[in-house]
């Protein structure tokens, strides 16, 4: 029998804040940060002779507080460690419901905040040891897995008066028709990206207009600016972003939480002319009935939003009040893997196409494989549906994500993607990687 | 100038698991505990000669991952550390919103879960060190603050389509008429309670039955009792429970979050004919579509729901979709008084009384006054409002709640009533106390 062994975290922080990378109108100058989790085993790590076997795992977070995130991972150690890694990888689906039941823990939430977002980086660890042991990325380790094996990861509760099990499980025997076609595909052309690189709010209108222009000499057909701070500035920005790009190109908008109903209604408006692709997380992303009053005052302007959506339910009640027109799944604040597959389910019994947020440490490295997942074993369509690019911090990762002509390129290596260069995890270490003693920041 | 020194936190814990007090659907043998916190100042206290001014407040859990709520409380510690007590206290809204505004922090919520419970016990903590400076129990230094000095401790972020600024003060205004009439009637015969004491999932008929007539006899009008396991011992339970109480006393049932919603409408529609006087908490506490086809489908039973409930926007969804008859606020849940202030207001706009959730460890204890200042100051009535009152741990806080004939004693004594005692935050500390090393628990 081979055991899960313990945790090791790493509390690793990039001082993005010194060049206003991640600016917006919220959040005025993040730290991009991973509280990082390895699960570690005393199993044989199949594609690596002589290694044992591990899961990589983290949730984004941007600077202070990555500590707590950290003690919340660490509090669920003793509910993992010392379990038959056999066992839990034949059943994520158990995992993730003991996580998630544990009652004193499901207090501190619940099913929200730190603990739910610490059980997501447990359950995504799980899920890269189980792909790395099966040798697939985990895109098609999960494509492949029967209908009635997925439908059983999932934890129905709070969801049977949308979705049920007998619905999903249509759902997912409907999205076997033509897999291996679209493998090929994929395989061949990848998935679509848009490009959120160009907007941070503290870029200059140069600047701006600069990674506009080569977002599009880059292929993608979406690009994507903040706004929110002064209308005056996201006229023009919007402007100068338009005139850049043309009018072939998508343009979305990203207000980061900032208005209350009545203000995003009228500020959209003042925006509707340049026509935006879409408006993202326009007011409160857990104010359904905001987001539904919004989305009929801003019409024809759609209506984008979920990355900081706590849980399926919040996602659920989304879709019920038809308060979004595009769904933004985020792999890391949900509770993993298990909890987003119901939230492609729902996404697909309501027709709203998935368009994950991504970015952040690592946030495209793992979401990818999702977004790939409902393309080839789901929805079977890419149709208005892209996932978030930003080209930052992946040169930390052993396999990064790749962005090619506007498309994400297909991962092939075995996993999900999660995992960290070591010389990253040190150099990054907060406080005493060597980059965090350098920069004089912690004067 | 004084200033806040910084704080002190105790992980306290009781080991309540071991008779099953707490037990309910959900929550099947929880240990009450408290991330508690003092924040430590060089003022003198003027209500202790020598000592110097401190705020007592905490986070009710339930045992495993008090810890990690430690962890966030200590976290806020460099945001209040070093400021200057007169302008803290001075001007509570301008802490409370810059808490929840620090983007890092909020990032991990955001406004829910560990890090808003933390916000919510510093925040609760400052009003109690402002109550003891002023001399006052923490209702009466609300009550008499001015309409306009309220408005300012509240942050309408996300409110406006509901209430605005101008409502808010116009409510608050309207609510001081009668106040001191008001004030003497509270003194002389307190506020209504009801009891939970004897509805413990855990507890056998027996003991059902004789806490209940207990409770009759104590003289509450409306006693609560668990539900959601087994429909065939609820129907049994709740029938021992009608024949003891008798017709006139309210028996309140709840489901703590177990239901989805067409189970949760089925089942209720079972226990009806036994007329509870509401269903609480039938379903997750943040499906607010969810508790609004819950509400229509159990009529003429009511739904009562809101400890679990996050922040201030969950509130007023359940309000906008009439998805409540009965509003349960918690004093630790959301961000502290200032929070409660704006959910007191919602309610009272859209005419939902306001029964707060207690019990646990020191809610009674601290909730009792924002009843107390809802009343005196607000809604001007105590009609179809009670505050829950479980008679458990009080002995812990130097100036309990007391319940004497089925009411709350109105407090005198200046603070929050947060205070637990030395001793009890000695002996109960997990787990060096002397409580936890005796208990064998740790083995």
């Amino acid at each position: 029998m081979s055991m899960i062994l313990g945790f090791d975290t790493y509390d690793v922080r990039f001082p993005t804040s010194l060049r206003l990378d991640g600016s917006d109108a919220m959040n005025p100058s993040p730290d991009y940060s991973a509280a990082y989790v390895v699960i570690r085993t005393d199993a044989a790590d199949p594609g690596e002779p002589g290694a044992a076997l591990a899961g990589h795992a983290f949730v984004f977070t941007i600077g202070r507080g990555n500590d707590v995130q950290l003690a919340a991972i660490r509090a669920l150690e003793p509910l993992v460690a010392g379990l038959d890694v056999d066992e839990v990888l034949a059943d994520l689906g158990a995992l993730y419901r003991r996580l998630v039941s544990d009652s004193p823990l499901r207090w501190l939430g619940p099913e929200c905040g730190v603990v739910h977002m610490a059980i997501g980086a447990v359950v995504n660890a799980c899920w890269d040891m189980a792909a790395r042991r099966a040798g697939k990325p985990l895109w098609l380790l999960l494509a492949e897995l029967p209908p009635a094996e997925i439908v059983r990861l999932i934890d129905f509760r709070y969801l049977t008066d949308a979705l049920t099990q007998d619905e999903a499980l249509h759902l997912l025997e409907q999205g076997r028709e033509g897999m291996a076609e679209r493998m090929a595909l994929l395989r061949r052309n990848g998935y679509p990206a848009y490009s959120t690189t160009p907007g941070w709010l503290g870029y200059s209108d140069d600047r701006l207009a600069s990674l506009c222009a080569e977002a599009v000499d880059d292929g993608f057909t979406q690009v994507k600016i903040k706004v929110g701070a002064r209308l005056a500035d996201d006229k023009r920005r919007m402007a100068i972003a338009r005139e850049t790009v043309g009018d072939k190109i998508g343009i979305a908008i990203d207000a980061n939480q900032v208005w209350d109903v009545p203000a995003a209604i009228s500020w959209v408006r003042e925006l509707a002319p340049a026509q935006p692709a879409w408006v993202e997380e326009p007011t409160s992303p857990g104010d359904i009935l905001g987001m539904a009053a919004i989305r009929n005052g801003v019409w024809p302007v759609k209506v984008a939003s979920g990355e900081h959506a706590a849980n399926r339910v919040v996602f659920k009640q989304l879709l019920q009040a038809r308060a979004i027109d595009v769904m933004q799944i985020d792999a890391c604040r949900v509770a993993g893997v298990n909890e987003n597959l119901a939230n492609l389910l729902l996404a697909t019994k309501f027709g709203v196409p998935v368009c994950p947020h991504a970015g952040g440490v690592g946030l495209c490295e793992i979401v990818q494989h999702l977004s790939m997942f409902d393309y080839v074993a789901l929805t079977g369509t890419m149709q208005g549906r892209m996932i978030e690019w930003i080209d930052h911090l992946h040169e930390h990762f052993v396999t990064p994500a790749v962005v090619s002509g506007g498309r994400y390129l297909t991962p092939q290596a075995p996993g999900a993607s999660t995992r960290m260069r070591p010389e990253s995890l040190a150099e990054f270490s907060f406080p005493m990687g060597a980059v965090w003693r350098a920069t004089g920041l912690l004067a």
